[in-house]
């Protein structure tokens, strides 16, 4: 690597790559979430990083567009959390800065833990028109994850930006798998 | 590329990774910036992306540790703005997802332009600890574009966690690039 570096590179884990090639359309947000939990369970059984994934659907049809999921310590990146691996791969996948351009269809992103700052940001600028959350931010803060400056606020501005909010889809499920990663001895990595 | 994708690379433009390599040790702050507005200047003048440039630096000596542009365009890609490249590069170049890092020295992110609300929360997880501007926020909205949900808990939130922020540094240089850029007809994305 030349230095100061000037490229970055990097891929999801193979056993998730090897299994998003099978992956049918969703029509349920149900069955799209439970897609998303059980990625975030097979991160904590491989022990590939944070017990966290995303993925961003074409929100009609329910066709995976990507997935994600955290990559911090894999890819010693602090940025790259499931939501922004899984909106950059969207984007890739489009060939577009902006999921919600004119003309194209509606997109949304469905994400196993209530996102963090940084992340509700990258929702926003990606244009994805609906956001599914299952874990919420106190059961993220429960198991030691800071989420950083969240405000209500923070939400009703995405809201009034025209991305919808849905919440507590598979919560329980979520919760789980946050309890299996703290359980199995994973890093809680924090400021 | 595979799909859904599992894979992203990105790259900096040639005409700044061929300055990188160049830099001595900036031992003032303002100093430090004007390279950071400088480098937003040339990324206008070579219509490469937004008007917005970053880099890290250690903090004692004023080292180079890595620069960013805005990206967004030149790849495809929301979440690149200048902030998230720095940090991504820095951390890279460093091999932590925590530049605060027990032992190491302090670093600090130099950034031409106030940061979006989603940049807030990167600079927060990257471990930097001091944040400087050059432009405000008002400065970036006043040519259109949008810094999301950021409050004034938002930098509260960021002092309290130990992230020192200083203002204002080179404003008006880099009010003349941002006004440069609209000059020249550069696209102001905006969701």
């Amino acid at each position: 690597m030349s230095f100061p570096p000037d490229r970055i590179e990097f891929s999801l884990p193979e056993w998730l790559s090897e299994r998003l090639g099978a992956v049918a359309p969703k029509p349920a947000v149900e069955d799209r979430m439970r897609l998303v939990v059980d990625l975030s369970r097979e991160q904590v059984r491989h022990a590939t990083g944070g017990p966290f994934a995303a993925a961003v659907f074409e929100a009609g049809t329910g066709a995976l567009v990507s997935a994600g999921v955290n990559l911090v310590e894999r890819q010693g990146n602090s940025a790259l959390h499931a939501e922004v691996v899984a909106i950059m791969l969207a984007e890739a996948a489009i060939g577009t800065f902006h999921l919600g351009g004119l003309g194209g269809p509606d997109y949304e992103l469905v994400t196993s833990s209530s996102p963090c700052a940084m992340c509700l940001g990258a929702v926003l600028w990606s244009g994805v028109r609906r956001l599914v959350i299952a874990a919420r931010t106190e059961d993220v803060e429960a198991i030691g994850f800071d989420e950083g400056p969240v405000f209500a606020g923070s939400w009703a501005h995405l809201e009034h930006k025209g991305v919808r909010i849905v919440r507590d889809v598979c919560r329980e499920e979520a919760v789980s798998v946050l309890r299996e990663y703290v359980r199995r001895g994973g890093l809680i990595y924090n400021p």
